[in-house]
């Protein structure tokens, strides 16, 4: 059984198996293993698109789904995160996928149950199966990470993405830059350093844009006013090294990070990343699942 | 691949396909051609009976349910419906069920999006399942449409299957026929002639209620009013044809658009449409994939 | 066809039977016979696991499930729930499992709908399934009930467990006593004699605590004070007999029914019954279907 809460706990070996299972996935191999088995999706804060990909991934994979969106849950009847996987693990749920507005939820859980955990985003804390996806369409692209330069464009200090993604890229070798508004500056995060907008976009590989979180916070620049001044307009992409790409995780702001017509334009790989992201989903259900085989073929029956 | 947005698109020659292909799946025929593969149903309004219905449909041809209801959306985080349906496509929708509360909300994604589009309704618009189901059930009783005598009663105005119907009943050579208050008079629809409510029910062979939905709008006239005057009550239906019939879209208000009595009543048809909505909408689903076989055969990979 | 709405309309051999059915499941017999069959969980009333445990046992029956929760729903534009049975069955539901905020609400339905409905839950009527879930976990540990002393604690009178338990529990030969606040005796259930806790846990088999449902009614007294005063302690489970258990309902308020080191030490069987109820439920639905077999053969096709 192999949880998955944040990207440091995977070594660079590890993250290359995943991303060599995805591609193995998405070129035709079919895995009947973990088919039959239950997984619950707990969504506490929404996000249809991810907690579609994981569905896609789930039901691709044969295993029976039970989802949990929001706000009908018994957690409104005030029970403990810890009780709520319990429960599911007893009536014979195989994994957990979660999603949680609290920072490191998962740490009431980790070594306290029986079934695996995959973090599907904490709080402002990390979200790497979305890193993981990245990892993937970079390799897909560049077929390594060394010496690759990626710029992280945005809010850098509330972003699950820019936490997870700079921690892995710089341990895999490749050069981080940090750019957007001052006051979303991260004093807590090492692995990066930040310069201005257009010499971010000018070195670098991969332009990684965040998006607009307004329903977290106030934005400290207007919506108008961001794309001008941080954002990837057209004008930018003039920059743009000739074999560079564009990434963004997605739901994007057209107009604020980055000008309309480059959302699908011929350097985006942002439709790439939603694509890439189920087979990675598949991977990481594997991976979370492969020491459970024996339970999964006694029937599902938990013995205590 | 076929969209599915409005009546109007679909020729006489379709529409018979359509309603014979339902009759085969009704009386037993079984598909296995679309199994495996992936639809989201996505209803930004509610409306159970047309979601479960078309998931109904959707299991029995052995598909894989993806369910998105209302409220816990992107939507929410300010996507445009564009964005939402090139995601899918991206993790591997095959097709997209919409329901949504904006006039041709459609229009933003034909010749855009790569996947078809099923209408389950659109504000004001059409609602094209539900007028095909209405079309097999009189298909059933009486083989044919040339000559056949409808009255639509209720609000025209503001009602999707009064659109959908009208139009296309006129086109297969019925003769259509409005009644009900004339606040709610349509005159954007020339595919109906007004009468009274007892002209109406006399000379009809179908006699088909609207829903008084009070959700929309205040009602024009108070609901106990509404019976006595436009409804159908056991009083009227004793001028009705011996061989005609009841149909209704449901839900039904009981005692306002027609007597309590009468919805299970041997003239009724009205459980007998809902029973038939499934079958037209695997007869939909069919033509609406019946060109994507190829890409379903590669594992839905999407190459972009 | 078997509705299941309250214990009462269960023979001891019925019960017997379920319970049997339920071990078997449990020890690794599979089913076939239902799947295909269409069911729908309609919880009017939010209840994660209860949904969940239902979900599992039909997914592992092969069944097709539908769900509806709470709000999103055709009864929001004022159809009966009759109404909504009839349009499910209509669509070829074959079952249907509903929770529910009012006392007996099936009764507008027996002996109108031609599909079994399974009692989920009904206001402070009965739960059925979670009694025969606790009777399953009684009988794994003493083999039978004749002579066992089960006492049940706390919130007696507004209690669906409460309720369905001492009904059946006296009529299968046990002794049933009740502890907890004056303000919560219910004088309208005669199958049980209220003692104090200390006497209570002296002199029980089973320990039965109840939920205290602060989202039903006000506490009659604090939290805090509620575990000293009528709750398990550490303490009182000295005074427990050497073979006796505890069991709960679930959701457990740790601190407020039960001392929180409590509810995973060895007495407790409170997951053990989590457990049990998937495998309960399996045998439900079978009971619930075996007549209506031949309509599942007839591809789930209607005939009116």
């Amino acid at each position: 059984m192999n949880h998955l809460t944040t990207m440091s706990e995977l070594s660079p070996a590890e993250i290359e198996n995943l991303i060599y299972e995805a591609k193995a996935l998405k070129n035709g191999k079919t895995d009947t293993h973990l088919a039959g088995k239950f997984i619950a999706n707990l969504f506490f804060e929404p996000s249809t698109r991810t907690r579609f990909s994981f569905e896609v991934a789930e039901k691709k994979l044969g295993m029976n789904v039970l989802n949990l969106d929001g706000t009908s849950t018994s957690v409104q009847k005030g029970e403990t995160l810890y009780d709520t996987i319990r429960t599911l693990e007893s009536i014979g749920v195989d994994a957990c996928v979660i999603r949680h507005s609290e920072d490191e939820y998962y740490k009431e859980l980790i070594g306290r149950v029986n079934i695996p955990i995959l973090n599907a985003g904490d709080g402002c804390g990390q979200h790497p199966t979305q890193s993981l996806l990245d990892l993937m369409t970079i390799n897909e692209e560049f077929n390594c990470f060394k010496d690759l330069t990626v710029s992280i464009h945005g809010d850098i200090k509330h972003s699950r993405v820019a936490r997870s993604n700079a921690e892995v890229l710089t341990r895999l070798g490749a050069r981080v830059l940090f750019s957007g508004p001052a006051e979303w500056q991260d004093e807590q995060n090492p692995f990066g350093t930040y310069v201005s907008t257009d010499e971010a976009i000018k070195s670098s590989d991969v332009v990684m844009l965040l998006r607009i979180q307004n329903e977290r916070h106030q934005s400290a620049v207007s919506q108008e006013d961001y794309l001008k001044r941080f954002g990837l307009t057209m004008e930018r992409t003039k920059n743009m090294q000739q074999h560079a790409i564009i990434m963004h995780p997605a739901p994007v702001n057209r107009g604020v990070e980055i000008d309309h017509e480059l959302v699908e334009s011929k350097k985006s790989r942002i439709f790439r990343q939603m694509e890439n992201g189920v087979f990675i989903r598949m991977a990481v259900l594997k991976r979370a699942l492969e020491t459970n085989v024996k339970r999964g073929e006694a029937n599902y029956v938990i013995s205590h």
